[in-house]
């Protein structure tokens, strides 16, 4: 399984560093363009960073921009049907605000804010790192939009980073909704292996690893990057 | 080699995702406690989050707080003789500020500002990964302080990732000044092995892991956490 690949040149018998994890970003390195499984599809993952922002309800949306008010899309984004919303709101949190915060659309079920940590310690708040949806015991936060201003009992989240793909690319990968897997990023100065990376399997979805901005600055990714699954966990 | 560790559980042969990487991040969780080499030294690492600071040179000081003026150190630092200090400055990019940004002491030759990548997009600006003291073609920044303002042409860099420690723990760990190796930290629920870990060996260093914000946040890192080396790269 590539031994020679993964050759740990220059470790003395007697070193106390683990040999055998020598190799996984080394290997990462090593690979240039894609990686393809045995029957040569394409197995690298897009790489995108999700920027802080908010789901928002229909009637959430109408307090903070008016009654009867519809959100106007923007750019599409890349998970069939969403998108991004020409509307922004403000965050108020117990000790700072971010402004100019995008709301992505279509309205939910719920409201939700994912931010990252770094928000987080900038507007006073601890979030949970968490899955979209699973909101049950997260702090709220206040709201501003150009209409009025809503005070969310709950919905502030830290995304747990995730993978987005339909049912055909998981049968390729060899992996179910729900697993979690390792995700190598290398070439950049900054690599990283990204361990609990949460699969998430939906019909249409379009193949695309998401993190958020401190995983994206920690990792040095840019735009058009791809990372791979180095290893899969089921525990 | 641990091969009886890092058994590839329920995949199967055709399976796309690489075999020999799995392991690194299952072996790091399954440490509990330290880490300790063939004589029993302890081989974990002290995690340390760097919050955005800058260093200055006494007449920079002299400008920000008025003539004469000397730092007052607050807290002493790990590394010997370093201090954070009572005195903030604001930092003011193109596009944002950042106030009560901490001064370290003492003194140095040259003024340096050292944030995140967030703080960097935050101030619209784009400084490097650097280690300390690098600061050929650096962005440069305005410092604001209670007495004077200060227009620096260079200076604002993304700390590179780093382990402090002293010759002892060198010989150790196998390693040298300037090496570069990976640091596995995991049991956090957003497990990370970081690559582009330089190592820098200096007498009287307290052993410990440097990381940015972005980077603690994108491990999850809490105060008092450990990690520790799994692949040394020379390249």
């Amino acid at each position: 399984m590539g031994a020679a690949q993964t050759s740990p040149e220059g470790l003395g018998a007697a070193s106390p560093i683990d040999r055998h994890a020598f190799s996984v970003l080394a290997v990462t390195r090593r690979r240039n363009g894609h990686t393809q499984d045995q029957a040569g599809h394409i197995m690298d993952i897009p790489v995108a960073i999700s920027a802080r922002h908010v789901h928002l309800r229909q009637d959430t949306v109408e307090r903070l921009f008016g009654p009867g008010y519809q959100l106007h899309a923007r750019t599409p984004l890349s998970q069939p049907g969403q998108y991004s919303a020409v509307e922004t709101v403000t965050l108020v949190g117990p000790h700072g605000r971010l402004e100019h915060v995008r709301v992505l659309g279509p309205p939910r079920v719920a409201d939700q804010v994912e931010i990252s940590r770094s928000d987080e310690i900038h507007l006073g708040l601890d979030g949970p790192v968490r899955l979209s949806g699973d909101l049950a015991g997260t702090p709220g936060i206040e709201l501003e939009g150009p209409f009025g201003r809503v005070s969310l009992s709950q919905g502030v989240v830290c995304a747990a980073r995730h993978i987005h793909m339909s049912p055909q690319d998981a049968q390729a990968f060899g992996v179910r909704d729900r697993d979690v897997v390792d995700v190598a990023i290398g070439g950049t100065g900054r690599d990283v292996v990204f361990g609990d990376v949460v699969i998430r399997v939906a019909p249409n979805s379009q193949l695309e690893l998401h993190l958020d901005t401190d995983e994206g600055n920690a990792a040095g990714v840019h735009p058009g990057m791809t990372g791979y699954v180095v290893a899969r966990n089921r525990e």
